[in-house]
């Protein structure tokens, strides 16, 4: 590839989407040449989000008026399900495009597992196969190679991290994982709902889909596969008065033999050198401010008061690092750039 | 007693005092006739809290400085440690005086335990003995009968009630109960720290004491009472970014046999007709924005996917039935009122 | 009237509904006889608001399936525009209704200027003639008389209260007040609007309707009428990340011979006594929290560093005083009650 | 100077240090030699500031330590008060240093109105005289000519840029200025005070300083050196529930013939082209949150009703145009960079 990628940003009246504009307006080797939003084409971004105020950047387009020739890689920010049918349709076009997508609709491996979890038959298998889970840490090589790169969920991103080490070294019970994953407001999107009105939120937190939230499809997969067998976490979702921020407060059993100690160096060791994985002191809890605005994770470990058990705590922005930031993160992979290119931004605290 | 009883409240400057106040007032049998703030002495209460100004209100005297004779019942909001020798102070003067106590000091029954999470050795035992645990709900009759009642501390109050049961009916694993406990900053008071400053909570997340809150103490002589036998909770206290409300996230393991339909009926059985107990409708989890400000607690128990874990939720305030309102219950219960008088607030939302 | 009155709330589903459900269900003489939205006819109120759960209440119903026989005064809690045509209709069917509608419909005396601030003519101008504005300390003896009172809006209560004193005792100028209203988010209503969200409401300000938000006519009227000559006001509405609570800030230009003492005795004078209205020292400013969950006003005084101005700061709960406490209040009056029966909820701080 | 400038900040474990630390660190011209405070000298930046856990960064060491030989610019954002000598010490070891300060020890150019606003004589009378006050957009060449920039207060940025250009042309009364200017807590900084606790602070607002602010006293300067005359402006500072952001709503008066256009076409006009100040359409209110994280300013001009008002609105980033990142600004023009060096982060939203 040259030396500058020409993008396109599919769904860019969405926070994901101004968020990607953020990243990749300070990217040394990006242009971003097309931006769509159906129900907003026409407008200029500053209209949809006035921080772009002053700023080019290319007008809303619908999704079917943008040049595909024009553009080297396609970031898809829509809702799921409606995103396999356009991205097949785009390789179909372009087989050379790249296209790292942000909806949930190539995580899943299994089929039968997307059925199960989306309550529909996949409508693209066919490249399916070809997607690569974008957990960047952990699946640098593959994603170099791709074409399709699924970016993982948000709630996913923060509890696969500081588990996956864990479970390939038998540190851990796979059948007794316990998590509660909090999460700020921005991650539910834009759309106009009830429950998402600011006095539906502040002062107050509740959890949902509780049991039954579709990141858990991610987790099993990830999981199982790491730890070689069957796995199950109880994954309890929780909504905070915060815009931004994952927090994943995961309970684990500790195998015979290990300790709090042996988690922790598991960790420091298997993200030392990360640039953007940060294993805080062993004892140490992680604030979700700490990462506001920036690509980085946090994780902490704290034994608990028995011998049997540790509780790993884990955060990060989900929209930097639990969307666009992995986003852009994947995408310097899939072009040959530095991995940390775009992504300097510092965590903005307070 | 009479009709009106006179009450004297210790530790009126901190929020828990003035949770009280806010009560009080509002009581049709009770008359505050002290405050007391060491530091905010000979200051009007309005001074302190600007939402008490036009209201007629003793001046906030020191604590040497009240008149015991005056006052039939006192509210202790004072410090844990310096409590207990305060209060056998108090009954040495006037043994027939009640207390309510909002502090740590009376909560453990066994002085080791005791010890071993306060750091040091207890300097009343001998009020120790007769101090009832002030879980209304669960210890009503005793309460009724007590001279000195120990309020639970706020995470303790949410997660004991939703789990007594479920423990005393052996549906649940004693060794396998994992507690998230949310919170919100009021729980932590008005002693000015850096870690409690707007900039530092706003708009984030963190956990604190993991493995070490000493709340965990109340759990474990809570719990093991009605298991009869040992029990162990992971316990995670968490801090958000509101004022009120805790959420506790509790994961439980069913025992063989049990089902999330027999621990919701466990419970709805247990609070039918209590007048300040919830339980919503299987599969229902509850918002701590709908207690907010009402002496309520709104349990609700979620199936996990996998058939032997449950996920039960519970949330109060915990200024009011975390701290000033069940202490007012438990007055009502000191002086024989009905249960219910002045607690008929209900919840502020939005 | 009998001792007890059966009331109904149309448009019990926003959040004037819900607060008067609140404020009402305390009540001692008043019975909630039905219950009117529209869109959720059919449900219970704690589907809709889970801060009732356990509570007796009757089922949501239509606006069209209530019975009236059985009401003696009507909350009418429904948008503006609507509304006229719905009380026109109610006193129809039965002329001896009591009703207290909290929409504009009614505020506005003069049918040209409802016309040109709403953009239509009024459709129920014989109702108009006789419907009383509901500001209550300033209108007592003309609500007690009426049988359709107006309740003012909540921004228009703010800064009536503090400011007609002054214009009838000569001290400001009426050509130069400088309105500075700040709200919460609560006063927006329910409606599902992008604007609306948490993401787009917290962390951050935005003023909103500069220069021609209706609630300015409220002002003109009131403060022409007090003035006794034409009056203006710059009024600029703001919106803040916060539930409850609208702030004020009034910057008036002082009359010659008139001081920011003399501002503050005629205030003092005027609401001495008053329930619901408090004045804070000279010099003092108020903070929204502190009259938060109440009926009460604050309103401070505060000299400005020349001569000839001063800065007037009025506060209070735009769901209570700006909205169902004053409803309240009016219909005490209304039903020959006491004027503070229901209303005794003290500020919740913090 | 050379390609690279090293820099000290003293007073590094305050927010506006945090801050300067955040946009120096992806400087492409700076190297952070030094960072002092004093009660936390001997830790780590990231003990203090977790945000900067894996980020080699000096140590922390008291005032005293630092090697100022190695230092080529010194930012200071200690409290005022204190400045003054520190910088005259500096000074006389080091002439060719070149200071930003933080602190408002050397804004006000005439000593008596420094005596009169803050109680005390200056101390260092000889370098308030070459000190330049450091708006850069409206002190671009006395910067540059520098050694000692006065970086001016976040109020007071806010509402001199837009209103300078309007006297300077002689479109408003500089009488009738009325401003009030809501702020989020960070600009109060990181001192643990009991009204600055989040439960003192969230969901409620309350004004503060009223009528004798501090920073008034620089808007008097800078309005009444643009105005060529007296001026005076009524400046009513409010404390808002949010971290960042500074929201001036600024009434002004128009001279007879002036319109909003003409205010409007001013402003437009005088702050076309520059990289951090964006006039939006007339009649658009900005957002605070528009320029969280940002060094931009974004103004509005919006028409009141009557002929002869109009409400100019002003909104930056306390921590970062209203202290650090205009800092920032200021050493590039002292030390010849490009202005926007370093001051590329867009704003953060959501």
């Amino acid at each position: 590839m040259t030396d500058t990628v020409n993008v396109a940003i599919l769904g860019a009246s969405g926070y994901t989407g101004a968020e990607l504009v953020r990243l990749l307006l300070r990217h040394p080797r990006v242009r971003v040449t097309a931006l769509t939003a159906d129900r907003k084409a026409g407008h200029a971004m500053a209209d949809v989000f006035a921080q772009f105020s002053g700023i080019e950047l290319p007008r809303l387009t619908s999704i079917g008026e943008f040049d595909l020739d024009a553009v080297d890689l396609v970031f898809c920010a829509l809702p799921h399900g409606t995103t396999q049918q356009v991205i097949a349709d785009l390789f179909a076009r372009k087989p050379s495009l790249k296209v790292v997508d942000l909806s949930a609709d190539f995580r899943l491996t299994d089929p039968a597992a997307y059925e199960e979890w989306y309550g529909h038959p996949h409508q693209a298998l066919e490249l399916q196969g070809g997607a690569v889970f974008g957990l960047t840490e952990l699946n640098r090589e593959a994603i170099k190679a791709a074409r399709l790169v699924a970016n993982p969920g948000c709630h996913s991103t923060t509890s696969i991290l500081p588990i996956i080490p864990l479970l390939r070294e038998r540190l851990i019970n796979p059948d007794a994982i316990v998590i509660n994953s909090a999460t700020g407001m921005s991650g539910a999107g834009r759309g106009a709902k009830e429950e998402m009105l600011f006095s539906e939120v502040s002062e107050g937190v509740h959890a949902y889909g509780v049991g039954r939230h579709r990141h858990t499809a991610e987790l099993d997969q990830e999981y199982e596969k790491a730890a070689g067998r069957s796995a199950r976490a109880t994954f309890t979702p929780m909504l905070l008065p915060m815009n931004r921020g994952i927090y994943a407060t995961i309970t684990v059993t500790l195998e015979a033999g290990a300790t709090a100690e042996a988690l922790h160096a598991s960790l420091a060791t298997t993200y030392w050198g990360e640039p953007f994985v940060q294993v805080l002191p062993l004892g140490k809890a992680p604030h979700s401010r700490h990462v506001r605005g920036s690509n980085n994770v946090q994780i902490g470990v704290i034994a608990d008061r028995g011998p049997d058990r540790a509780i790993v705590i884990s955060t990060l922005d989900n929209l930097v690092k639990g969307a666009s930031g992995q986003a852009v993160q994947n995408m310097n992979l899939l072009c040959g750039f530095e991995e940390t290119d775009g992504l300097g931004q510092l965590a903005i605290f307070p």
